[in-house]
């Protein structure tokens, strides 16, 4: 394909786009697709010739569209909202086109300086100090594996460079509340810590980590000769947006010598808003934090925001300096490729720059406003409808929601739970993810795409009371 | 930005793309930016109301190009060949435009099931038999992590689950050859192997591992009570594709119960070529192998292949399973979550669909046999030049060149070979990444951007020798 055909060509998926984009709220917002289906219509074995465009876009519709979950949907309220807004996907865009590689600076100065700039720009937006340097990652998994390296790193005193965990005599321990994200778990794991070196921290009835049991755990495992090496601490917590109490963690952490993990992957964008500070009060104690500005924010995944006040110490664990990388200036500019895992690198920035240049912050902080009150408006409502509860504290966009008929209880509560989120799912007029808390399911609603407005939100809570009846 | 205004600000994105693809021979190869140029011409604070499209577009010309290394230039010779082919780039663009996220196959079922069956395809590609399966992920250096986490907790027979490589008696071991990538040595430090336990096997004198040594290190190691755990062989090295003996390493590993990784990160393209696949003999015998489309093959980055022969293996060492992220088709479908480190997922799989679709596999292999050609006829060239000299083997594309006037040796031999490398880059029309090999520097040139005809290697060979003059 030469430049000509690609502009054809191009012309024709901008269209493709857009009108998709356009009919969005007619799709179903669920894909019916059963196991297999997909796989069925496309050949076992690759074409030996050229196929012609049009039949690449025919498959497109054909075989690929039914099998589409429409994350943009105005009533999708799974997972979380994933506002891949239109000026974002065209920063991609650029990126893509462009296929440069920013292994090292030298191989696209402006891809590094302009992420430089644009998690800078994030930062001011988030009400950070400066003393935090950022970085753009693939996902929030990544990230805070990332983090527990860098945390083992330290309290180890650099043991990779020895026998790594291997050669320490006495076992590091990783601290979480048990509604942190299952990607703490799964990083602390692979980090080699161990699971009987994973501690779960109890909650408060607000879902909540206790931060004094944190140190009691922290004085107990000391007391039996274990080194207490990281906690990870939630601002949102996926179920219910919980709210971990940041500044009383931190001071367990400080005292103890250990690394403070803050993850703020959802929630973090809503610090876009003075009034929400307060929910991560503290962070200017943390050691690393994660937001992802490709959730409520409005870019298109995948784009994590990975902030640090040590950037010297994860440039230690995570350089390499082989002969093929090293270029002319090397030392007067900053090498990304040693602040994370992987050595190559997207021009992911242009996402987060076209992105915040085409909205402006007024515009992001009226959008998340919104939404916030769509998520009180909601929480209203169920909570004046007999049989309905909200069962979790709403600090922002997340709703923990059960219908409780009169008599209904445990498994038989769950399978009605169940059911009804499944009703929601494939009736195809709206998408949730039901989620457990507290032992018992509950059907969680998660508010905030970009085209989500109050009427939506109204026909969810109108469709869910149809559904019961 | 609304689905219309996408679309006219899209459709100026595809003319912005094409006319820089179709200028691209007219732009310096390497940006000619110092350090902080890009930065300097940034606003320090995100503007808090929108600009305009035009203002952004207009600050791609005018910030960004200048610091821009133009990868796909017929003259790019550094690194690898990132041949971001445009039928990719518009796979790619529906990928993002859809915004969708693969964290469960029911969160779009089209984009676990176009991958399964287009990494098959790539498998058949290959000509690997059909005991692999396939994944997508970013980069070789997470999948060379993931296969490193695999092989420890393999033999450590699921250390993770309890005290981790805290609780392992024996320390197990990782062998790899001087010539693997910097980002094997990267994974096994992180994955807590620690470096007293990294065995940098020697080589023979065409730079590929040594299988007599690596068995003679196995056995000592044994011997002195560790646990050898993991070898990772090269099909292909990054500084002058040197091909490690695969089936002479694979008697040592499953003689010792060893996971065997074959990086083929490069040179794996090749294998679409039959007359090629003497180069991995033996690669049937491998765990897990990792092929990235996204350089010489043409996908547009990130794209990596890591292909396993025991899936269910891998699924046990990375997956979670909250009850967020369950659904109903869980136990009857593939969720590509368990089989890596991130848990969100881009549709990366229709890049490779489009690029495959649009370009027909005897395509593809006739570019790599262009490419091959070329690297023949430049070794020959140099061959036959006095005072020039190719320093290692050519079995691919990639070829180690020196040039050594009489007398020069040692430092001031290296000074000359950089001096060199750094003019070629600096006059804007060629890029080439030096090295390092039996060390001495080596100007290192990689063949086969998708534009390189053999004139572009004959400008390439002309302007070094009008540069030494």
């Amino acid at each position: 394909m030469n430049s000509d055909e690609f502009r054809k060509a191009g012309y024709r998926i901008i269209d493709w786009i857009a009108d998709y984009r356009a009919g969005i709220e007619a799709r179903p917002v669920m894909a019916k697709t059963a196991p297999g289906d997909v796989k069925a219509m496309l050949p076992a074995s690759p074409p030996q010739q050229p196929e012609s465009f049009d039949a690449i876009l025919a498959d497109l519709d054909r075989v690929v569209m039914p099998g589409i979950t429409t994350w943009q949907h105005p009533r999708f309220f799974g997972y979380f909202p994933a506002n891949a807004l239109l000026s974002s996907v065209l920063g991609d865009y650029v990126s893509t086109g462009l296929g440069v590689n920013g292994l090292a600076w030298q191989a696209s100065p402006a891809l590094t300086e302009v992420e430089e700039v644009v998690t800078d720009w994030m930062r001011q937006m988030l009400g950070l100090s400066n003393a935090w340097s950022g970085v753009i990652n693939d996902t929030a998994s990544t990230s805070t594996l990332v983090a527990l390296l860098c945390a083992r790193e330290r309290a180890s005193q650099y043991s990779l460079v020895r026998g790594g965990l291997q050669g320490e005599e006495k076992p590091l321990v990783v601290y979480a509340s048990g509604h942190s994200h299952s990607s703490v778990e799964k990083a602390a794991l692979l980090a080699g810590f161990g699971r009987t070196n994973v501690r779960v921290v109890p909650q408060e009835a607000s879902h909540a980590m206790r931060a004094e049991s944190l140190a009691s755990m922290v004085h107990e495992d000391i007391r039996d000769g274990r080194v207490p090496c990281a906690v990870v601490a939630t601002s949102g917590t996926t179920t219910s947006t919980a709210l971990d109490p940041i500044e009383a963690i931190a001071r367990v952490a400080t005292a103890n010598n250990m690394w403070l993990h803050l993850d703020a992957a959802m929630a973090g964008s809503a610090m876009i808003l003075p009034e929400c500070r307060w929910m991560w009060q503290g962070v200017e104690l943390a050691d690393s934090l994660i937001v992802n500005p490709h959730k409520w924010l409005g870019a298109v995944f995948d784009c994590t925001l990975y902030f640090v006040r040590d950037p010297e110490h994860l440039v230690r664990v995570m350089s390499t300096n082989p002969s093929y990388l090293k270029t002319q200036a090397d030392g007067r500019v900053k090498n990304y490729r040693d602040w994370g895992l992987p050595l190559g690198r997207r021009f992911r920035a242009l996402k987060l720059w076209f992105l915040i240049r085409e909205q402006g912050v007024e515009s992001l902080q009226a959008r998340l406003r919104r939404d916030l009150d769509n998520a009180k408006w909601l929480a209203a409502e169920i909570g004046k409808t007999p049989n309905w509860a909200v069962v979790a504290p709403v600090p922002l966009q997340t709703l923990c929601i059960r219908h409780e008929p009169a008599g209904l209880t445990g498994e038989a509560l769950d399978k009605h739970t169940l059911d009804l989120a499944g009703r929601i799912n494939q009736s195809g007029q709206a998408y949730v993810t039901p989620a457990m808390l507290d032992g018992r399911w509950v059907v969680r609603v998660s508010i905030g795409a970009e085209l989500t407005e109050r009427r939506h939100v109204q026909q969810l809570w109108q469709l869910m009371q149809d559904l019961v009846r």
